[in-house]
């Protein structure tokens, strides 16, 4: 049963794929809003996300399905998925249980990278 | 002078681009944290935000830098910039002009996909 089953076509319609099949997902957590991290999903990884509620990945680097937690523990429960206006990146409200990241920080985004504009020096 | 100038060599050796040269850029409300959008930037397009303080894109569809709100007048001035662990996504904490998205919305992500697993609604 479960090989047959597939993306709901009207979504499948709606999404813009990279040459690789894939879009970006924007992870964040559902109630502080922190960004935790950026994964990718193709068509079945997207399917299996909302039909599971367990956030299911595209790996580019090992080229496979990757369930998040199913190594670490760290799941992540999907409370809800957004497509953006051109339809090449989601973003996933979840609920994420330990850190997000495999370094074992909370979010990903840990290397500050130096804004060198006065204008940004100035905003501040 | 600007012609010779690039990215800082340090920060280019941590980028993993794609196929396309490209690593995907999320977009969040500074002091709010809502997720705005994401684009995409190249090596060019990440020096020019982190020297000018304006962000600036390159556009997939289009083939061309663009630096947000040179049409629109909806400028991102850029507080922060983080690269993730792996080095194929940043994060711009930015002061958003207007709405971020080009349909007059405030965020880009607004077509919401059903998550029709027993488990989301059970955590709710």
């Amino acid at each position: 049963m479960a090989g047959i089953e597939q993306l709901d076509q009207d979504i499948a319609g709606r999404l813009k794929r990279d040459r690789d099949g894939l879009v970006a997902a924007v992870v964040r957590q559902y109630d502080t809003g922190e960004v935790l991290m950026l994964a990718w999903m193709d068509d079945e990884a997207l399917h299996r996300t909302l039909t599971t509620g367990r956030a299911t990945y595209w790996s580019r680097s090992r080229g496979e399905y990757w369930v998040k937690g199913d190594t670490s523990g760290h799941i992540q429960h999907v409370k809800s998925v957004a497509l953006d206006c051109d339809g090449d990146a989601l973003l996933l409200s979840v609920d994420q249980v330990g850190p997000a990241c495999h370094t074992g920080t909370r979010t990903c985004f840990t290397d500050e990278l130096p804004v060198t504009a006065d204008t940004a020096a100035a905003a501040r």
